[in-house]
């Protein structure tokens, strides 16, 4: 150091070192390895690098410590125009010792707070970067190519070495650079290969995070850079005219070989479809998405990729693939650009998808010292148990009863269906709300407000409320009976049955769907209890309900029929889409790629079919509420609180949420 | 070494060791890195690892020294039946010292000589192996998954790691592990990724080698293990009808924005054709292929590629693409296995293409002290000069003459075109051969060979030798000027012709032919002149005339008109289609593939435009012969022999021969 170098600190990195007189803040940032981001490597172009300078104890905020404006920053008229103190840093000189404050919008690095059905701080590092490069334009002496050409700008002006050019981009190299009059801007995936080219200069980088559930697609346009969601959708999953379930799917394959090709087109096309409508939506081209990420459960994990799921549909449910895919999105028939990568989340094990590993990245069990406990219910439940220290994760066998199925009147959480019950403890009279309605059954106007669909059925939310009422209504017994004399109990045989809705058609809520949700309820509980036994632990400390069940049960409700362990009711709540926001990490993050893959590694897989204990927690948490977990804060006589949304938002609004799956 | 262990010496590769008494002969070649071939991973399957047993001073031939025959051997049902005295390594063992002969068949790097057009010798490191694996049964207690198991196995049965699937197997691995009981092979490209999986044992593994000219499309269908040529197929090259010559072609493209998308399609639909015939040949199938190698002039690369070839009509001739490109064979259309990988060898300048590469790596100046001139002429002569020491490479602008184009009678060579021709130094009567028959145009039955098509016009070869027979009859000078007076001497104005063909339509040697012609190969030897200097001497060693122009000249009237340099007529030849020799050398040879780059990247580009020198020199070799070369021993009444097809076949035969592109 001689003495006429200049102190400088970057904040909030803290990096710090000295700079000759008259460098750059961008280039001294580079040296010491400060993050300041850039598209156009300090052209004064993209507005990127902006910062401010700040102070520090013996180094006070000084006007003279950068050069004065110049023509490259008082003619900036960059997309975000710089307001007072913000300084281009490929333009400001370092004049005095200096602290450097880099804005989190200026860092390639950043944080951005996602606020959906949950709030959630992401860290973006780009899967995908752009780089605006000047190429040195073809002479006679100069015998190399255009690629050569492009490689050694990406060299000189960004020190990037070693990077190859995908094989769809060997047509588009030369028109770029003629077009663009020899500078145009690629994009690089993952630092090492290009997939991207366009003539001049360019700042847009999309990419589109899936969450394939067995009813719903739904997909999310991000901007690579900023993390911003540009826009959201979702689709029924056409799959559905093959079967209601995943295991009717399954059985469709199994009666008709080769019957995976259609099922495969199917999501594919409603993929695709939804590209069209997020593009629309957000005013962007089709061509401008360069990343994709998808996750599902391992049948639609599968079927996406054109694999056969039937070996999923018995033990030993040997998965094909089970360690995270990266290919080109064209791979599942997406039409985006050219260059454009697919990347699916690691399945967990052959019942734990890679919907389970998603809901794991975002709700990270792994990252915190209390034992969270992760479930994510349909077909079959996926739990994972742990902490930092360890985890685990199983499938339990729930069957599809929470989703409706198997349920007498019971039908998929639509418009018509009952989603919420309550029972006057005294007159057993029932009231209920409606998909497509905000009334209760009891308000003024409930009958106009569903003049359209009528009341078609119960769906899952609206089955465990109603069991549970009637169990704190003494209508049904610990064991499970229906039992008593009142005009809403009906007698069918040896059975009886409650009368939940007196219209066409007739609600039951019948012996036999009580019996159904005890052994999904069993199911659940003891797998759950399985995973504690392998932990050694009594209890947990939080639990984190994912899905659209998730969101739409009143954990309450939950604990009182015995779904879930004890835990402080405070710490129980919705994880919302935790599944799609793990796509979106996954999306925006080469770091949560690498988590998710080390952590799915590092999962131990509890196999319940194999576990001699499993049938035994099983039977003994048939009971309600189950004998080992009583609640006697929940009895007959407590006044349960009406349900809030955990997000707060309109229940109509939330049931469109395009980020709800199951 | 303890006292109970065995010497055990492998030839030819002289890896020698101990090895334990009953170890097999397989075991103990894979610890001493003796190269032995095996596809079933020694489980007496394919038969590839056959072995004999050989002698030494002091280790004598024993019958002891190995097992007696067990059942492995004795009820070896393989392709190739074991003859006497033949073991199976992987059943043999070892009892007493021994030395282990290792066949060229059984070794995986071997040499096989091709005999074609030419004999040249090609070793044999395999781009793509097949490996018998078998795989583990998936189980409730083993959580991997099918690609998972069948990584294992890879790794515990033949010691592969790092091994990736390729995007397009995923789909397949779960049915062919079950179809083939968990016993599949799988084919393994470039010792990295898994390209092909298959049930059971299988044992057959194809590429293609195309060498794409401007006027034929050439294909080699190959065994990717033996060397083996299976098939071979040519068709003329369908952009014809956009452009004769390749500067036409570009011209279309130039007046047709975009123009090149149908040039592309057109290429790429006979490369396409032509598997159809190969594989109908061969009796295989498409899916047999998994491996494409092509080469080409840079224009025929860039189109292949689908890119705009405009750019390398005129200066910079800047080329998109010149490193070797590595991709999948779906990138160009071609319908053959959905793993199979695209090799298109490295271009070595903007004028000297991927064809003289392949020619490069088929006529190995560059592995020889000897200084070779290595010559493809087409519209650009395509020059490589020099020897292991050094090697320069340029593109001269001989213009289409050559190929009988801007001739007034000229013609592309084919049917009816006069190839041969001799001139009487007294009479200055002419007799002609004509493609499509083996007559002399003096012989009986002429005029019935050639019903079919008549005498149409006359090729490049024709127009080489009818002018060097006028020279060495005295009708043109020097200076090129046909002059004299005779029946076969017309006169046009200021200028005189000579009458080739009397009948419809008339042949005629013009004076502006002749100037055609002496542009043409002053050019070239200009061009050989220039690289000369470069290399700093004053003659070569040996001349190698690669193409169908070489082929088809004969090298002595080359050499009367001045198109070479001095050299002695013995060191002169034809290499045949050398383009589509390195072809398949690449196609066959890792180590090919990695020599070609090398070398591709070491020549010394020169660039005839830019060097003041070329005009010098070009003005300079005008004349016949060159001023500066004068052939004493070839004057004017030297009696040229009847040229001799180098290859020894029919004419006719090899006229159709698919490897001759130009």
């Amino acid at each position: 150091m001689t003495s006429t170098e200049l102190k400088v600190t970057f904040t909030p990195s803290g990096r710090r070192g000295t700079a000759g007189p008259g460098s750059t803040v961008l280039d001294v940032a580079r040296e010491l390895g400060a993050d300041i981001d850039s598209v156009c490597g300090g052209r004064g172009i993209c507005g990127r690098c902006q910062v401010t300078v700040g102070s520090a104890p013996g180094v006070p905020a000084s006007e003279t410590a950068l050069s004065a404006p110049g023509p490259t920053e008082t003619d900036y008229r960059g997309k975000r125009p710089l307001v007072a103190g913000q300084r281009l840093s490929c333009a400001a000189q370092i004049l005095e010792d200096v602290v450097i404050d880099v804005p989190p919008e200026s860092q390639v690095h950043r944080q951005v707070v996602r606020k959906r059905a949950e709030v959630i701080a992401i860290d973006v590092d780009p899967v995908v970067r752009l780089h605006y490069i000047e190429v040195s334009e073809p002479t006679l002496d100069d015998d190399s190519s255009d690629l050569g050409r492009i490689q050694d700008a990406l060299e000189e002006q960004w020190g990037l070495t070693g990077l190859t050019a995908d094989e769809s981009l060997i047509g588009t190299l030369q028109p770029a650079l003629r077009q663009g009059k020899w500078q145009v801007t690629v994009a690089i995936h993952d630092g090492a290969i290009i997939t991207g080219i366009w003539p001049g200069f360019r700042d847009v980088a999309l990419g589109v995070a899936y969450d394939v559930g067995s009813t719903t697609v739904a997909a999310h346009l991000c901007d690579l850079t900023s993390g911003d969601v540009l826009a959201s959708a979702g689709l029924m999953n056409p799959q559905i005219r093959f079967g209601e379930d995943l295991m009717s799917r399954v059985s469709y394959v199994m009666m008709n070989p080769g019957g995976e090709v259609a099922l495969t087109a199917a999501v594919r096309e409603a993929m695709d479809d939804l590209i069209g409508t997020l593009v629309s939506e957000a005013g962007v081209e089709r061509e401008d998405i360069l990343e994709v990420t998808v996750v599902g459960n391992p049948i639609m994990h599968h079927l996406v990729l054109g694999i056969d799921p039937t070996p999923l549909g018995g033990a030993p449910f040997a998965l094909a693939v089970d360690k995270a895919v990266r290919a080109r999105a064209s791979l599942i028939d997406l039409e985006v650009h050219s260059g454009a990568r697919l990347y699916i989340l690691p399945l967990i094990a052959g019942h734990v998808g890679a919907d389970a590993a998603a809901a794991v990245l975002s709700e990270g069990p792994h990252r915190g010292d209390a034992v969270q406990l992760l479930v994510d219910v349909g077909t079959n439940a996926e739990i994972v148990l742990g902490s930092s220290g360890r985890l685990l994760a199983a499938s339990s066998p729930t069957g599809p009863a929470f989703e409706g199925a198997q349920i007498s009147s019971g039908q998929r959480a639509a418009p018509g269906a009952i989603e919420r019950v309550r029972v006057d403890k005294d007159t057993l009279e029932p009231r209920f709300k409606v998909i497509g309605s905000d009334l209760w059954s009891d308000e003024d106007g409930f009958i106009d407000s569903i003049e359209k669909t009528g009341v078609t059925g119960i769906c899952g939310s609206g089955i465990i409320e109603v069991i549970a009422e009637l169990y704190l209504a003494g209508v049904i017994s610990q064991d499970g009976v229906i039992y008593g004399e009142h005009s809403r109990i009906v007698e069918d045989g040896r059975t009886k049955s409650y009368v939940l809705g007196d219209g066409s058609p007739q609600i039951l809520v019948t012996q036999n769907d009580v019996r159904a949700i005890q052994l999904a309820k069993a199911a659940l509980y003891a797998g759950v209890k399985l995973l504690m036994g392998h932990l050694d632990v009594d209890a947990v400390d939080e639990i984190r309900l994912a899905g659209a069940f998730g969101s739409h049960i009143d954990t309450k409700y939950a604990m009182v029929l015995g779904l879930i362990p004890d835990c402080d009711l405070e710490k129980v709540s919705a994880a919302g889409n935790a599944a799609g926001t793990g796509s979106m990490m996954a999306l925006l993050s080469r770091e949560a790629r690498a988590e998710i893959e080390r952590v799915a590694t590092e999962i131990e897989k509890i196999e319940t079919a194999t576990e001699p204990k499993f049938q035994e927690l099983f039977v003994g948490a048939m009971g309600i509420p189950h004998a080992s977990d009583p609640f006697p804060k929940l009895g007959g006589a407590v006044a349960l609180p009406e349900r809030k949304d955990p997000t707060g938002r309109p229940e109509r609004r939330r049931r469109r949420n395009p980020g709800s799956t199951t």
